[in-house]
């Protein structure tokens, strides 16, 4: 029974069926229909119009994004809990060319504007320092916490007065907008990419970068085939977007997951560290207790000292999730 | 009728079921059984013990090995019609952190130890000169053309000479393969690092790095990661290459896609311009002939002024196939 | 009176003497008999074969001795206050090729095997995080702080157990020197490479790269011309180097500017925020307290609120240290 | 008796002086006088606004303006016998995070429209082909051949209708100004960036980077910092730059190495490959007769097969050229 990661769930089964529908010999790389028709299907669902692509991975849309808004000789401030500082293995050094990750701190890994304020603030205006050129945010974020539109557009409106770029990891960007009940172009006023997740929401292979200002795509089409990214049967990663958008699968995955995390929540209680906002738990808990929970057959990661996280899925098994929360129930 | 690339082609029904059949949950990233397996895999097929990976793109494959053999201040021999040179927007520039590519000749896009040596020895040996530290070889090359076991073999000896790696783009690999009736190992003696295509044989998203000394994947490992190429559901792109290996399937579509070559080339006699060895053809033609032929319904590309390529695949219609030869026929 | 930065000192008479006699032609770049006797004067200074560089500047010199020890996916464990971290707009960034700085803690600047240890265990050995290849430390700190021989060797001895290379930036390596009363060899014990500066110590415009396994120098003689520091006229920087090491004058340089440090120390008592043992000292004081000085004519660096620095050098004015101290005294 | 590279030449007395009187404290890095004045000194040599940075080596002057000029992803077309091409150690490679050299042919090392458009033409027009962002042309180039004011027009017109940047390679600008007789701006109209040489002139290790549009030159600054080149007493390169600048002593020292290079041109007659215009001669010469004139004490540089290299500078003795134009009319 598999509470650690989202990323070892099972792909839904549109998205294995429009993949399969994709077969049918198309043009290469992304001149198919299929990844010619996102920039609509994205530009649609903000009610702007916006650029798009897929990347295969998380990781690269984030890098491509930082990319695109920080020169090498600059910094992007982020959470020091973000997942482009301690999980991605160098890729926003890499794809930046060497610009520095400036950290910040939040309760959740959230970032507050007065928390980027005082990272930008300390840095004195010169050739010495590395200035801030971007500020990324993540959402949900690590930590299964939510930024409402409103903590969204108030880092925006800083990132927009210094001139800086805005990004947004959109890893769990599902699991944030059904916990909010908004609409994806209300948790994105101000952004100027977003790392579209899907393959922690049921797909398999395909993210999508969106790009608020189209313009800004034109390096990043470049940056993702020399980066290795621009995949030759590109039609196959397009139609797990399109299967996830339709008929709003995105949003009924995410919901799923959401739920399945309640669910534990509610047994947690007291041992919740952050908000159950999202599809993540951070509990509290002794290494016996986590052995006796490992004992029953349930998986889990150790987080930190004496802290351990749950992850559910939009395909956790409701039979599971019942078991792990009476297990937790009676720690 | 689509002769452009075998990067169009559709994807065999033996990935897309092991696709499918690998919907299992199983750990994420490439901790998964079939992950894990292609190293057993692979030193089977080549009698020795070596390390594999997979990586979405013969572009990541290409650039991730050359990171591997060539340091940032170095340089890699390479033809001046490689891909690696021509077709990746700079990926090796990129994964090796500047190191250049110096350029060789040789007919047919193949490398000789005296084209290669040439270009070596014009290089004094001082800091202000970059130094070759890797030599670059395709096989299939880029024009179609084999190299034989013994050819290989002397341009690692060279290597090995000179203290470089050897790099061998096998995006083609398997028509190499079927063409000479050899085996894996017996094509690959002396080279470092291979990249193993997949994807224009009827892959979907699936190529495999294979390093004959195992230690040379350390590195590449974080260097996947990095690059954004470290895919969270892992088990997909394995999945993909063991169907390919399984029963062959490798050789077979190989076969199929020479065979049709052979065919239009059967009928392009002297209007060759490279002898078809592969599933590439480079042919003279007048953009008054070609316009006939697109008149008729054949989609190809344009090389250069005055020629064209023709390009097949493992599941190029044989209809196709014989109509496409009648119309060169009767030019 | 310029109590502000030993970068604005004025250069020893011996150095400029040495580079006019620099001025008869000889060998271009670093083939001349200056620059070629340089591995053999540091050789005798460290009592061991060492390779010896010059550069031109601490940036250059601690930035390629970082990409010496550190691959591009790596990173270096340096002190959250270090000049590499704060003060060099990203160079060790750039040379390294993206190699993440991890930050770690202590008083003075000054790393502990504790505060650096406790870094690196927080570091999960998998490809997602950046795993530490290396140690940089600043010996004087840049809050004007000394390591021990003992202290070096005790993280020598942590980085040998890690497998890390250790790094020191020996920006006032002789300010350290000459306050413990040590041999330079004395002092690196367990260093491979050391950032040797002379430019705030009576030099023009050139620092020495010491590397004590000379086999490590190879890459970063490409790497100096490929950054543009090989100057043609090397002879004029290696002057510089010989001219300070003979008859010891950077130890009486280092001297003077830490007599001048212990002058003002005296006068600054429990407003001293570190205890001064090189040429810097760092007080607390209110902006009213810096306005009363500056009216007084002197010129020096607000730290941080409340906090202002104070830098000596070889050739501060003893009557302007006088000055000076009676002043603060006089607060 | 040596005639193998200007890099060797002492260093003008008027420059030596310069930096002696340099040495009076000022302000650190860029901020002193002598640095502040670069701007208004060179504004007024061109007879427009510019910015101007000091760089101690050729080498980072060029690699810092392709980088400014092309982005990572693109290319710079030069000659395939350009210094950034053959003698840098991959620096533009370095500096622009693995843009790529885009190699044209022409006569004596010099670009024409037709040579640069016949690269630029046969680069399709797709994010797989790396995209020329930019030209670099040497003047003098290096083989000792002069660009007159026409054909650089002509070229950055080019490069203007296509909308890259124009990049000139000035290492002996100052040779082919007074070869031409016509002033500094008449040869740099349409230019973008100009590595403008000192050191093979008469200075030490100070070279201009000159930025026709001021505001390209925001970026350099900080990337000169960053690639470890913005020297913590920079008063000692502004004063050589301005030292050369006046009485137009870069002019003087030009005239004297071209006229040394003409004498030597007067005797070497049929033998000359490429005409002489600066202060470069490549000969043809026997190993028999090279070593014949290497046996009378002079010192040269073997080029290719059966060809040598002889450079002239602003100090070669009189009397040694004399005796170098006999010895050559005497084979």
């Amino acid at each position: 029974m598999r509470f650690f990661s989202d990323n070892a769930a099972p792909v839904h089964p549109a998205v294995l069926k429009a993949m399969a529908a994709a077969d049918a010999v198309d043009t290469a790389y992304d001149g198919d229909a299929l990844s010619r028709g996102l920039a609509a299907r994205f530009s649609a669902l903000f009610g702007q119009e916006v650029a798009a692509l897929w990347v295969p991975t998380g990781t690269a849309a984030n890098a491509l994004a930082l990319a695109a808004l920080c020169p090498p000789y600059g910094g992007t401030i982020c959470h020091r809990d973000a997942h482009v500082q301690n999980d991605e293995c160098g890729a926003p050094e890499f794809f930046t060319h060497g610009a520095k990750l400036l950290l910040a701190d939040g309760e959740g890994a959230k970032l507050t504007p007065d928390s980027v304020a005082a990272v930008a603030d300390a840095i004195a205006d010169d050739v010495h320092r590395v200035q801030p050129h971007a500020l990324s945010i993540t959402n949900a974020t690590e930590y299964g916490c939510v930024y409402t539109p409103d903590e969204v557009a108030a880092l925006a409106a800083l990132a927009k007065a210094r001139g800086w770029g805005l990004h947004m990891d959109g890893a769990r960007f599902a699991n944030a907008v059904v916990h909010l009940g908004c609409t994806a172009a209300e948790l994105t006023r101000g952004v100027d990419v977003l790392s579209f997740g899907f393959v922690k929401n049921g797909g398999m292979s395909a993210e999508a970068l969106v790009f608020f200002d189209p313009k800004l795509a034109d390096a990043t089409r470049r940056r993702r085939k020399r980066a290795g990214h621009l995949l030759s049967k590109g039609r196959y990663l397009a139609a797990q977007i399109h299967a996830m958008l339709d008929d709003d699968v995105w949003l009924d995955t995410a919901r799923a997951a959401n739920a399945a995390a309640q669910a534990l929540a509610g047994a947690a209680g007291a041992r919740l560290i952050h908000p159950v906002q999202a599809n993540e738990l951070f509990l509290r808990m002794t290494p016996e207790e986590a052995a006796t929970l490992r004992a029953d057959g349930f998986d889990f990661y150790d987080w930190a000292a004496g802290e351990v996280r749950l992850v559910t899925h939009w395909a956790s098994p409701a039979d599971e999730v019942a078991a792990l929360a009476r297990a937790i129930a009676a720690l």
